[in-house]
């Protein structure tokens, strides 16, 4: 396995750093957002807005794309590149996440997880070699080991149980994923997954379980799932501590601002979220003075764009006021153009980070940004 | 009044013409399908969409843009060009038959009508006038009178009794119109609408007094409203005949590629429909070959495109079986791409035509396209 991944820049106040994945895809300069296309397509964007934004990987869900439209169409087309039209990198996650939280039904045994349908109620199982084979047959080009993330709160016990199965699980995957390489078409990497709830003592034997298997990356899952800022950031800290610098460290489910900040300032390479296009969806808008919701009433006859300051062509072209009353008559173009405003934002934002770790000041950037963007008199 | 239109090419077989408006916004050819905006939008299209297609005027809802944003925000943004930031020609209708479908109650009177709003519930007054007023305030291109539009089946007295308020509506809002560019600012076009339902007399006398008033342009109101095609084509032939061939004749409500040739046979210049988007949105699309459902199961491993003669962007690049997924996942994607494919074969389909009348056999095209096109498996 050659390296897939160069530190360009190492900011030398803290473990912010820029890099390069060397994807089958295409090069990705890191830290990236990667935008989401659960169904295989990012909502309300064509593939041209994403690459007019500068996306050059898109993440997709295994979970949905296993049920609808399932293998077999995939497979008919070829791979999910084909099948989307997307020539750039795309990393799919395992499904596992979407399993505790979609399905009306699972149950975990060692073997894998057997769960129903949100769409239908079937029957289905997944192993972990399973989701390897799944995320082959898709030609994933970083896929994700199938894993057991617990919510914050849970009992010591449960957590451990989690990190014992997802442990085992890892094994069994980068033993599948290295049979698929061993196949010879399939080129994608693998990327096991750090849990251990909120247990530093049980990140810590997660960390070193991941690090002895030796993937081309490491995910940090089992954050953001129902913990306070403080204990999220704490536990980003403490476990990407852990995990050795020369491979790409990718943190799951992340999609505001202030977490995407705090995630680079701790050396994260990777995140992605639902976050700017669901809220787009639902009217409310990312600026350089924090967020806002279109519908509110000072929007009426406010004809200047959503943020002075952004490049977008959204922002170069269009109102508050029209994108309000497009908001209000509920008119699909409003999702399209606040979709892709917020991605634009984030992108911009860590373009913006990029450049900052390349000049050595990384955190006075994030004071900056974050000092002017808290101002905001709405959380969303 | 200088001449807005001029006739280009006559076909010798029929009624049929091409020719040019020269309107404030651009030149527009004609035959022209115009493509509904309601809401100060077409749905699910960014005007960057409507210039590729090659659309030079949408038509858009006085109704709708009156109760929402209001004559407030449209006059703040220095109108509806500028509020939609569409820098081509906008044809606006008058609302009437907004209010006579849409408003849970409305009276009519000599003065104009009174309606509650399908939105809030409000009451409003609009009279002939008013409604000039109105359009002028949005600085369409195009602004049609009020009207009084009944329903297929009705008595031949109600008949004359909306034909009579249609009448005395068409004078006053003439002159009202007439007054709007005294003023010197506003240069749009006025067209009243011959009614009469489906009694000839009635066309003819209709016609005779949308003739007398002599002004740019004339509709023909009242078709498509639940009668059989037989019927609507019946009464487009005999109310066309009556009007002078030297003025832009429009049919309001025309979508279907059927009535859409049968309408330009009859020497129609203009058309418009929210049936291409609407359909598009219900996952029907159309080819040469008829209409068909994205979500129909034979197009599960269907990989070729949606109109192999296609040559828009999305036949050129997606296929069916991904747009059948997309429908089945309800993503706004499909909306997108089905919308624009129906405009873009609406668009060449009259590209097509105008075409065939300039080489004097738009007859023979139009059997040629429906012995096609009425294959069709499915009737939507």
């Amino acid at each position: 396995m050659g390296s897939i991944f160069a530190i360009d820049q190492q900011d030398s106040s803290c473990s912010a750093r820029t890099g390069t994945l060397d994807l089958p895809h295409g090069k990705v300069s890191t830290p990236v957002f990667m935008p989401v296309g659960t169904n295989a397509t990012v909502k309300a964007l064509t593939r041209e807005d994403l690459k007019e934004i500068g996306f050059d990987i898109v993440l997709s869900n295994t979970y949905h794309l296993y049920l609808r439209p399932g293998t077999e169409v995939i497979s008919a087309a070829n791979g999910l590149h084909n099948f989307m039209g997307w020539d750039r990198n795309i990393l799919t996650d395992s499904g596992g996440f979407q399993v505790f939280s979609l399905a009306p039904f699972r149950k975990i045994t060692e073997e894998g997880v057997k769960f129903r349908s949100h769409i239908d109620g079937s029957y289905h199982f997944l192993s972990p070699e399973k989701v390897v084979e799944v995320q082959a047959l898709f030609g994933s080009d970083i896929q994700m080991q199938l894993d057991v993330c617990t919510p914050w709160g849970v009992e010591r016990k449960e957590a451990v149980r989690a990190l014992e199965t997802t442990s085992l699980w890892m094994n069994r995957a980068k033993q599948a994923w290295e049979t698929e390489l061993a196949k010879g078409e399939y080129k994608g990497l693998f990327f096991p997954i750090v849990q251990g709830n909120f247990f530093k003592e049980l990140r810590e034997e997660s960390a070193k379980r991941v690090i002895d298997a030796d993937c081309p990356g490491i995910a940090i899952g089992g954050l953001s799932v129902g913990e306070s800022e403080e204990l999220f950031l704490e536990f980003l800290n403490y476990t990407a501590a852990l995990l050795p610098k020369e491979k790409p460290r990718y943190v799951m489910g992340i999609g505001t601002p202030e977490y995407i900040l705090g995630a680079i300032e701790n050396g994260i390479d990777m995140f992605d979220c639902v976050f700017p296009t669901r809220t787009g969806r639902n009217g409310h808008v990312f600026t350089h003075k924090g967020c806002f919701a279109l519908k509110k009433a000072e929007n009426t006859l406010n004809f200047s764009p959503i943020d002075e300051e952004c490049g977008c062509k959204v922002c170069r072209s269009y109102s508050r006021a029209y994108l309000r009353h497009l908001f209000k008559a509920q008119e699909i173009l409003c999702s399209m153009l606040a979709s892709y405003h917020n991605l634009y934002f984030l992108n911009d934002l860590v373009l913006k980070a990029r450049r900052a770790i390349g000049e050595n000041r990384f955190l006075e950037f994030k004071k900056e940004f974050l000092g002017r963007y808290e101002q905001s008199e709405e959380k969303i």
